[in-house]
């Protein structure tokens, strides 16, 4: 349980996993997807019909619910990743750079136009 | 761009990002968690329709394009665990530990039903 | 365009549209409701970041776009009803029938967890 | 269960429904949206890790159930289009004659790319 992993680290964990149960057989990627679907799906049912003030309420006594939950979306995010044979740390890095040059600061900054653009 | 990177840098670097451009302001969890469900299905959208032959065809030529999703969703990801304060790689170690201890391999081993009870 | 029609008489379009496209081939229920989940995700992007000023504000100009939206979303309900073959019309009376037996008026009316409850 | 209705008559139902408890203070159009997704969310679930042959299996055991959930997603498409003073019937059809304008039956028929790219 101890210190921060590297993804590296945390997708051996998961192929073991999977490894040892011989699990890999049901894994193909539409289904991963659905699964990690499914799994956001609930991280977001946590937050429904709730306003700013609720969800800061419901977030001090739910913080492990949602944090596991927030888990499983990670370990289907993670087996897809190496189910496809990406290296995820690194299209993350590309991502964040690419991100950088798009919305520079100056550009970007407290505004709400180049964010909703960004997160869309 | 180089080697694995742990979360916690992982999350520095978007905590960085989002501070230079001022843009936690506009950062709420149901948002957040919005985002993270309508990139899962971004991803998913790129095996809709397809058989298993079709999608081991689809990879080979998209392996970036749908790595740059999955990076998308674990922007969400580790940017909602941060927002509500969670260690997520204790919370993913603890969820694993949970995983092994539910489905023992000597039951689960190649078990389809244990398999979807699984990952369900 | 031509006034009120029933489920009856949508599904009866649905399935000529597609009977004369040859296209019932490509039909199954994980991707037919693969793509009614997208769909639903399509309208919920309209919403994203948006404040309730801001959505009354977008809806004024972007009412016949989130209407084709949510045809699009019926379309794959309609049509994974058929292909269940499930009467929609009478699957939604009884539902309807469910509910007002669950969430009495007198206890109902204006709670806000009775809401929540009905709505999850 | 009393015959086809209407889109007009279901959506009277769903307005008194609501009315009568006065929930529509809780309705914004994001929530709903979130609504409509979950629960387009659980109807895929069903399906997950199935194969054809176990989806035909399974549906001839769980028709009322997926149809209760198809109840589910049409109960929030129908409120959305309340909400937004869309005439969905009308929407609908309208995007019935636009699909067909885009997709010519002696183009579109059994050819699975016309098809694909009309699902997405």
């Amino acid at each position: 349980m101890q210190g921060q992993k590297s993804f590296d680290e945390l997708q051996k964990m998961i192929r073991q996993f999977v490894d040892e149960r011989d699990w890999n057989q049901f894994h193909n990627p539409k289904d991963l997807s659905i699964s990690m679907s499914l799994e956001a799906a609930e991280v977001l049912e946590h937050f429904q019909w709730k306003n700013d003030e609720e969800m800061a309420e419901y977030i001090k006594t739910h913080k492990e619910d949602i944090g596991e939950e927030l888990a499983d979306v990670l370990y289907w995010v993670l087996l897809l990743a190496n189910k496809i044979d990406t290296d995820l740390s690194e299209a993350f890095q590309k991502k964040m750079q690419k991100n950088a040059a798009k919305y520079p600061i100056e550009k970007a900054k407290g505004n709400h136009k180049k964010y909703t653009e960004h997160a869309a």
